[in-house]
């Protein structure tokens, strides 16, 4: 199966790459964009058939590995 | 509207960080895991409220700013 | 001139990244790394000359874009 | 030891980070910046305190891990 792993910073976490790209935009012409707040996206390929066997663990990577979750959120999607 | 952006690395183009990724979980104990590929994901909040120019507009931000599109694929989608 | 900037995560900030590195590098047979860090590196070109003037203008670009200073440190160095 | 690791995209490969960072100081009134450039920078405590050894192994490091050595330099320095 394949695992969707989203990390994104809390609110209230200050995101400079994100405010960067903000500006950036605005200085390119691109009016109205309020905020911008860039994460990571990580895909996996598991070779568990089981899908909430992969959520599981996939939950665990995160935890132990993946996020940092004083600072950050993530979400785990299993799909195929 | 908000917009929501993966970016990610073409197939074929190395990703070490994936590859730190899939071997640290290796060693931690997580077994089965293939391949580990790590992009980025930017949420944008725009003051736009018709989707299809949203995303048009998105769409050229990727291209004038948020990928390399070299070697990076990018999806936008569009929400509320 | 060129200014180098170094932003480094604070000492107790959790380092995922670098904890993927480290568990990494020791399943691929790299013994002996006790602890590995992530930071950032960016080097701008300056227009300015007075290496005086660039570095404290690099400090305030820090200060208002390029570091999240309640989880980040970061160094200036000004060359050439 | 301790070694540090700068990885750097190579010479003309596009670095829409670092494009981002350029046009966002322009927005916020920094002049004169003409390139900005992104990379990375890893710091790793090491067990070896021979620095021929310690750096021949960072090196290795980089090649088989830490860089993706078709569009990214890397430099290696060992200190203390």
């Amino acid at each position: 199966m394949k695992a969707k792993v989203h990390i994104t910073l809390k609110t209230g976490v200050l995101d400079p790459q994100g405010k960067a790209i903000a500006h950036a935009l605005g200085s390119l012409g691109f009016g109205g964009v309020d905020e911008v707040r860039q994460g990571k996206y990580i895909e996996l390929d598991l070779a568990e058939t089981d899908p909430a066997k992969a959520k599981a663990a996939v939950d665990d990577m995160c935890k132990k590995l993946l996020a940092n979750t004083v600072i950050e959120n993530y979400t785990v999607e299993v799909v195929g």
